[in-house]
């Protein structure tokens, strides 16, 4: 029997164990290999890495250690009992090599992995090993019963309301913050819009990093509840919710690898919305050749898929396929996403018209969903709605409501990259851009990201500004300018 | 800047960085995902995970922590200004992610990978991605370029020999050993054999695991080249030479997430053998319905690609299908198997023959690997060595040199698991009793294991032990015994 001590050490969703080198009960010399562990004591035994402490400091021989999560997934008091054992293989580890080897999964299997994975039984390693191999190869079938997995037995009930309506977009496009402009133009209608909004995954922002430039983004279930009650509209960090936490766990393995597989995205997607309590969805999957979608064939694919995944759940689902060829507004990074989307709803003159167009058009769409309204009408109503000052109004409040944020700063290690010759933007490459923005350290810090002065079919000068790169941190910015100097992701053409 | 501190946590290859959740210089509040940082000031910079301290007992919040493992990478002293940035990805990410979508990889990008596993730039996470990615489909070209990576440049040289011999089993079949009793027979005759021997990796007991019960097996190069000079045989961990250290890590995650894909393993240790300077390897290949290669043609297969990858690589492998329908010898685990072989290499009446027929077998083609024996001579030179007692006088001299390991004792928490009915054993389930024995702790324990007292064909009555379960921990021994009372592994049949 070992000591329980917490040490105070935040490992991002992983449970680590500590054993002193010269632990009284354990022969700790013999662990070569990463090893995991289970640790008893508490109401259930929970799974852990293993981890050697030689400091007596930090970790006496008769203690066993557990990190912050662990310690509290073993949910004991410090000085308890507890003891160690190698751990067996989690229940769903057959169903996992199953997977491996290439196999079709049944929802049940799906089930188990993913309660296993809630259960912190799986390490991310394991988890990693699941998504690599389930994303080389998923049946329609399989992504069903992924998604209901993922959503979990936490959904929330809306029993006011007969529709409940989101907007999520597959991503891909720079500065595309349509959702927060739309949140506003229908909630002023007044169609319940509790949006579910993501932080950054691998872009410069999400949709969640853009609103807390504006307002607190962190609200729980029943402070959800009265904001919608109260303005029919809010914009909640998805992470701040108890739901779908297999998919948040899932979200950041993922967002650590780098792995963008198309059928895990619409199943995490899917599920959040279907955990948030949404009824009815518009999709934007917008196609370019920078863009993650690349042609209008795999835009369909994806639509069929999300549309049959829809029919099951009894998700109504109007997937729309959309322009994606260039950064969507000005700004990429999180303030400067604020800033055009301020622009927008404060009817400025020098507001982007793309995304000022594209956010009447999705918002129209959502509005449609409305049962008195005509098909067709929804667009003119949404742009009323805006030009009127109403959406304006509407965001307000949500600002107020939600709480505002604090003013936040710009970047102010700023440089800007010209145009090598004269001539007519011809092509922005979306992931160029992307990488740019995020090296300059947007999706790390708000302040940082890039303001994109000319769009496609703009007309240059040699040496006049197509973008400048805003940065906080002197090592991102020394990389980002490096990186723009080897390819500004701008083509321009001389033909006039 | 930061200052350097050690933080004295071992984490099994895992680069950490530790930062205080109050860090004066770095916002830490932000991060909320899995996040990889470099870290800056030394020569190099290296990457690793960062997690968050909550303890200033620990960590200030002016300081940056590394675990042991990236300190010893940083290789700088403690109080040493650093920086740390988020990490780029590491130069092969786009290679990876090429085989996350399935593609064939040059025998350059595997060199890429294989270089950045071993500079510490992929987390263990992303070598489970890697492997699995991998393992789902290779060419045989491709098991060529990753043999080559794995190998590596630190080669050891044997340069006053002609031939160096090696002898490995592609496992699956508990308890068998052979090894130890070749390499004894294979120096007595003169051809140096070096054996490079595992710790277990998915099984009861590695070759390195049983010889450690007689000897150690801790050898550096130095030492090696000592021993194979003064006995022709010695057996080391392969996991204490300075050789394959990225098979090493490969290895260690697969151990972890439990993958046995064929490939890998033949790319493992084929790199292993290449990196020890072997010239010529028989590979014991054995088949059965319970062992890992479960048929003749899959034999054949693999069989057909080393013989390639060998070819190619001037490593002249005699690749020979074995019997592997049921274990070979009695004891499964370290210790039981050490008295088995012991028992063989002694001429003792009751040595288990099954055990002593395979060990002159392959000892015999090993020794056929010498020119100036005739085909055919090789299991009766074997045979002469092992009964005239030059075997064991040799085993002895390995073990003096080597170093005699002390008396280890075997478990003594005893059960017999006995026949249910009267008859003759039909089968024995390779794979159900590896597991029994892994959960008696075999794998942890040198003395935990299974002494099969009954094999194939042997007659039994109603309530006669078939096998006795030793266990060292309590814990191991209740999960064991239950395991075995659930299915023994063991099939009587009633005919006579």
């Amino acid at each position: 029997m070992l000591s329980l001590k917490h040490i105070a050490i935040n490992s991002f969703n992983e449970n680590i164990a500590y054993l002193h080198k010269d632990c009284d009960t354990y022969k700790v010399d013999d662990i070569k290999d990463i090893t995991k562990v289970e640790i008893h004591g508490g109401a259930a035994p929970i799974y852990a890495f293993l981890e050697i402490i030689d400091d007596a400091s930090i970790l006496a021989p008769k203690e066993l250690g557990l990190n912050t999560e662990a310690f509290s997934r073993l949910n004991l008091p410090e000085g308890a009992n507890v003891s160690l054992s190698m751990a067996g293989l989690p229940p769903s580890a057959g169903i996992l090599q199953r997977k491996i080897a290439g196999n079709i999964l049944s929802s049940g299997e799906y089930n188990a992995v993913v309660k296993d994975i809630v259960a912190g039984r799986y390490s991310n390693m394991d988890i990693a090993s699941f998504l690599v191999a389930s994303g080389s190869f998923m049946t329609a079938a399989e992504v069903l019963s992924l998604t209901e997995a993922l959503t979990g037995d936490d959904i929330i009930r809306w029993d006011d309301e007969n529709i409940v309506v989101d907007h999520h977009c597959l991503g891909g496009v720079p500065g595309n913050k349509t959702d927060i402009i739309i949140t506003a133009i229908v909630a002023a209608y007044g169609l319940p819009m509790p949006k579910t909004a993501a932080r950054s995954l691998t872009s410069c922002s999400g949709v969640a990093d853009v609103f807390a430039v504006l307002a607190n983004v962190d609200v729980n279930e029943t402070k959800l509840k009265q904001l919608i009650k109260d303005n029919r509209g809010a914009i909640a960090d998805y992470g701040s919710l108890s739901i779908a936490s297999a998919s948040k766990i899932v979200s950041s393995v993922e967002r650590s690898l780098g792995l963008t597989q198309q059928q895990h995205i619409i199943a995490s997607i899917l599920a959040i919305k279907m955990a948030a309590g949404i009824t009815h969805l518009v999709l934007d999957i917008p196609v370019g050749p920078s863009s993650r979608i690349k042609s209008t064939s795999e835009a369909m694919r994806i639509r069929k898929l999300v549309e049959y995944v829809g029919d099951m759940l009894s998700l109504e689902i109007d997937a729309v396929i959309t322009d994606g060829s260039e950064p969507i507004g000005n700004g990429v990074g999180a303030v400067l996403e604020a800033r055009d989307v301020m622009k927008v709803l404060r009817n400025k003159k020098d507001a982007p018209q793309d995304l000022l167009e594209k956010s009447l058009f999705l918002a129209g769409r959502i509005l449609e969903f409305d049962p008195k309204l005509r098909g067709g009408q929804g667009y003119h109503v949404a742009k009323e709605i805006l030009s009127s000052g109403r959406a304006l109004e509407t965001i307000n409040r949500m600002i107020y409501a939600q709480g505002k944020a604090p003013q936040a700063q710009l970047g102010n290690l700023t440089r800007d990259i010209v145009a090598s010759k004269s001539g007519v933007v011809e092509s922005i490459d979306n992931q160029q851009i992307n990488k740019i923005g995020v090296l300059a350290g947007a999706s790390q810090y708000s302040g940082a990201g890039l303001d994109l002065l000319k769009k496609v079919g703009d007309k240059v000068e040699a040496g006049e500004t197509l973008y400048r790169i805003h940065s906080v941190s002197t090592h991102d910015f020394a990389f980002a300018n490096s990186f723009a100097d080897g390819n500004s992701g701008y083509e321009i053409s001389t033909r006039r």
